[in-house]
């Protein structure tokens, strides 16, 4: 038996892939995380055991993991986005590796492009944007990213972040170089159904963007404006 | 009726989402990118319309998408990967959009992250890594990348490419600044049956990878070695 490190996608219940949702259905425990989607959880069958990530540390989960997998259980850990996408999927595998419990890698639909995409902005645009750096909205240690590297990377930026540091972060990228001028977007609860999101530029983000609420994702850069061509064209259409 | 963009995932066809195969299952027509898996063609109804995308230009393909929307018809567009990723599915919507023709974005498993993880290599990795660049190993224009962004955005980076452009994608990051021993791999045809993996440094990966087969996608970094070490207590639990 195996534990299968399974990606359950941005939000949206119907995003999670044919596999995962194969293995959801027939797994004997589902560790998940609190963000994913419920209807997923109830997809397990009736009589597997159903253990919410909620409350619980990072240690615990991979403790747990690891004690099912040995079990000789069928093990699927649910996780929002892409396991190996700050994820932390690394870290329950390599315990699980050196457990000797034999995993799977099942990669999901990950936020940094689906969640831009549900406010109609593609990541990549011919023209537009050749390239795109993903980082957390803090550093590695817990504290500030690193603005430096971030507006030096060129193309687009995404950035996973609380909303209590959108001010923070838009000075940031302006302090180390990015014009005030570009475009940004902030987008709450991507691809659920109460998604909102906002629009502006580094200069006035945060303030168009209080009152959102978290989870949140920021797009920073010239792809913005075509996602607001996009929105325009639609609008126009079902006008006229 | 609508015209669906929807991502067909890395090449595994278990890796579309739910929704997507839902939608394949019930169109009337289905316009494929050439690499989408031969199953998930297979998917869509006896007697929907296929079109191969193979050989046609993306004008041709968008003027396709417009005439059968318009026509009323319900279309599903499979781009590999992520429409919004490399996928050019914002020049699709923009043009379906202006033609007053209803569309709807449905995000796929890019491989950006996937087919790392089938080499075992988280893109992010608690300590390691905590940003994650995306580019393509040639410039918008066709010509170099801009080694110089890429070599400052620090944290990994993943290079679409073709295999032909490896040496001189490794001689420019190294000319621009990275270490020449800095962890890299390179994936051929990844999430496939006949994946096939080889990874060293920036000095040398050009010469271990001849020989594999496109399409392929480069990881450059620390993450590298989360993958190696993984990878060595995999075959150590085998192996006890």
């Amino acid at each position: 038996m195996t534990v299968h490190l399974v990606g359950a996608g941005p939000g949206d219940p119907g995003l999670i892939t044919a596999r995962g949702l194969e293995l959801v259905r027939s797994c004997d425990v589902l560790v998940a995380d609190a963000l994913v989607a419920p209807e997923l959880v109830d997809e397990a069958p009736a009589d597997a055991l159903v253990v919410s990530r909620a409350g619980l540390g990072q240690e615990a989960v991979t403790r747990l993991l690891v004690a099912y997998g040995a079990a000789g259980l069928d093990v699927v850990r649910l996780k929002g986005g892409d396991p190996f996408v700050f994820g932390r999927g690394g870290e329950e595998a390599l315990a699980l590796a050196e457990a000797g419990v034999p995993f799977e890698i099942v990669p999901g639909v990950s936020s940094i492009a689906a969640v831009p995409a549900s406010a109609l902005i593609p990541v990549t645009h011919r023209g537009v944007s050749d390239r795109v750096t993903i980082a957390s909205g803090h550093g590695s240690d817990g504290g500030e990213p690193d603005y430096a590297a971030l507006a030096a990377a060129g193309g687009t930026l995404v950035l996973f972040m609380g909303l209590e540091r959108l001010g923070c972060l838009c000075h940031g990228l302006v302090a180390a170089g990015l014009p005030a001028s570009t475009p940004a977007t902030v987008i709450s609860r991507g691809t659920l159904p109460d998604q909102e999101s906002v629009s502006g530029s580094l200069a006035d983000l945060a303030k168009r963007g209080a009152g959102l609420e978290s989870p949140a994702l920021v797009v920073v850069g010239e792809v913005v404006a075509v996602g607001a061509r996009l929105a325009a064209a639609l609008t126009a259409s079902v006008a006229a």
